[in-house]
């Protein structure tokens, strides 16, 4: 897959850094909220940069290497789940009405039929992915359409208008997935990435590690992105390295949450590392393996809360600092106009 | 001063947990916001808490200190800026204006005179205080109509139907106010505590270490806090301890700030220990001696984002945070209301 993202032109750097020192405050005393609001002043290449159309899209997918073992809840709770996203009763619902964020569920390969509903995209590849410990997880071909699915999916959200969209995932299984993932995309080892995800014990982790030791003995260690998506990949997890690809080419600010959809942009990134300055990391998650990713990345999130549940909800809590860094460079007056007088020689 | 807090009644904790944890989520999956969820359910007595009348108070007092070169800014940036504050033009106005917080500035000591304003409260106990560095700051009596009156403010607002608060403070030379204040209500070296404020540079910085060691050959090391905040405390900062007294008498959540309200805290906190279990910490600060203050205190504060603006800012941009924590109890779906399985056995 080729993405043509362009990287934010730098040229416009020095106005707005201007702009955000003419505020009526002592310079970088916004910290963080400094750098974000240039990092996006840049993205959209304006001085008065604004959030329209803001959206978490939720993309949901199964493994077959669930029903081996990995998760500490059963495979139905994919749908389940998706069933509660539409019904407005998960996390993730809350967290968006509070802020004002559009929420999606994208079908990318649920083992359930969910028939139509309006806060549903059907993009199903397949009825969950192969096991594998015993196979690749996904064909070659299905993950080529994964992403170009993903793709033209964030393209016809920025022909409606969406600058700002928020990733998440729901899939039982999909951290071990993302564990290998990003023991194949970064230099991390297994062990190391692997942790409780939904809530393993003791006895649970030591066996989803052998498991996926068991994984890796059979599907190897592919560096290339596509073909780590293959062997371990979820559908939910290729759709949404696609989608971010996607969004970057479109210049939106793309919220990444944790450790499942830090897995998927390791996969984008690895495609096309043009899509970092695009990226707002929202929060560390308490899964150990994101920490891998993000110094991978060389990313540094806004908040960290021990959150470890997916679903979009560390980018969800992130968004409104997100809109903060946005709404100070464009509502705070300057010293000039508000005939505040700046510091002392 | 005596303060009648009353600490929460623990008997509600088991329902609340049990609430928490029958939300669609793996336990302890929203980490720390579950911890606030419960919190603020015991502040309130409730397993369904509310967030009325959310507001920030800015609480402003000049230090006669100011003049002797503690700070990067002129005294005059204390009234310029409340004034920009009741023009709408400051980040505290941006940040409350997003998340639906009120605002209202509290006149506790400026060296000017603003007239009558809808957003201004005139509690004014004078024109700045003294220089510290020839005098004690206030006057014992002073200091007690500051807490006083800060006491009654916030019982006023109890009886307006304000269930949360969040401290912010304005004052030319008021991080030095809080180094001395936090040299003497804690164990911390006073030049490990005394930072850039505004942003002093290093020669900037030596010569405010060295005026507040002078302070202290004059003025000592008062560990009581009504002495304390006689020597060294600003109007504002004694104001805003007997706030947060009367806030958390009136079983309120306080938010609160960076260096110089948890300096403010420190003073009510050693008048009333019971306060604590009232505080939710919304961020830690750049200047160094939050962290002191924080340690002191027992406390982890919600977000770390290089701040050092002061204002309320900190308590405005977690306050989204809170709104979560008590949006998740009340919203979210249980696995049985929702139809979600639970954990494999």
């Amino acid at each position: 897959m080729q993405a043509a993202i362009e990287a934010p032109d730098l040229a416009l750097r020095e106005s707005l850094v201007h702009r955000i020192d003419q505020k009526t405050k002592p310079p970088g005393a916004l910290g963080r909220l400094e750098a974000l609001a240039l990092q996006i002043g840049l993205i959209q290449q304006t001085l008065t940069p604004s959030l329209e159309r803001p959206q978490i899209l939720v993309f949901a997918g199964d493994h077959g290497a669930a029903r081996a073992g990995v998760s500490a809840f059963p495979q139905e709770v994919t749908w389940q789940m998706v069933e509660n996203f539409l019904a407005g009763g998960a996390a993730i619902n809350v967290f968006c009405r509070q802020t004002g964020l559009a929420l999606k569920v994208v079908d990318a390969g649920v083992n359930h039929d969910f028939g139509q509903h309006p806060g549903l995209i059907d993009e199903k590849i397949g009825h969950g992915t192969q096991n594998y410990l015993e196979a690749p997880a996904i064909a070659p071909e299905a993950v080529a359409l994964a992403l170009e699915r993903g793709r033209r999916l964030t393209h016809r959200l920025a022909e409606e208008g969406c600058r700002v969209l928020g990733f998440g995932e729901m899939g039982i299984g999909n951290t071990a997935s993302a564990s290998l993932l990003t023991h194949c995309l970064t230099d991390a080892d297994l062990t190391a990435v692997t942790g409780r995800g939904t809530g393993l014990d003791d006895a649970g982790l030591a066996r989803k590690r052998a498991l996926l030791e068991q994984a890796v003995t059979r599907g190897g260690r592919p560096t290339d992105p596509l073909r780590a998506l293959s062997e371990y990949g979820g559908y939910e997890i290729a759709m949404m390295a696609g989608a971010m690809l996607g969004a970057a080419e479109r210049r939106m600010v793309l919220l990444i949450d944790g450790f499942i959809v830090t897995a998927a942009l390791l996969a984008a990134h690895a495609i096309a590392p043009a899509i970092l300055p695009y990226c707002v990391f929202a929060h560390r998650s308490r899964e150990p393996g994101h920490t891998w990713q993000l110094e991978h990345l060389g990313a540094d999130p806004l908040i960290e809360l021990d959150l470890r549940l997916g679903e979009g909800t560390g980018a969800a809590l992130a968004y409104p600092l997100v809109q903060a860094a946005v709404n100070f460079l464009n509502e705070m007056a300057s010293f000039e106009s508000a005939g505040v007088s700046e510091r002392q020689p």
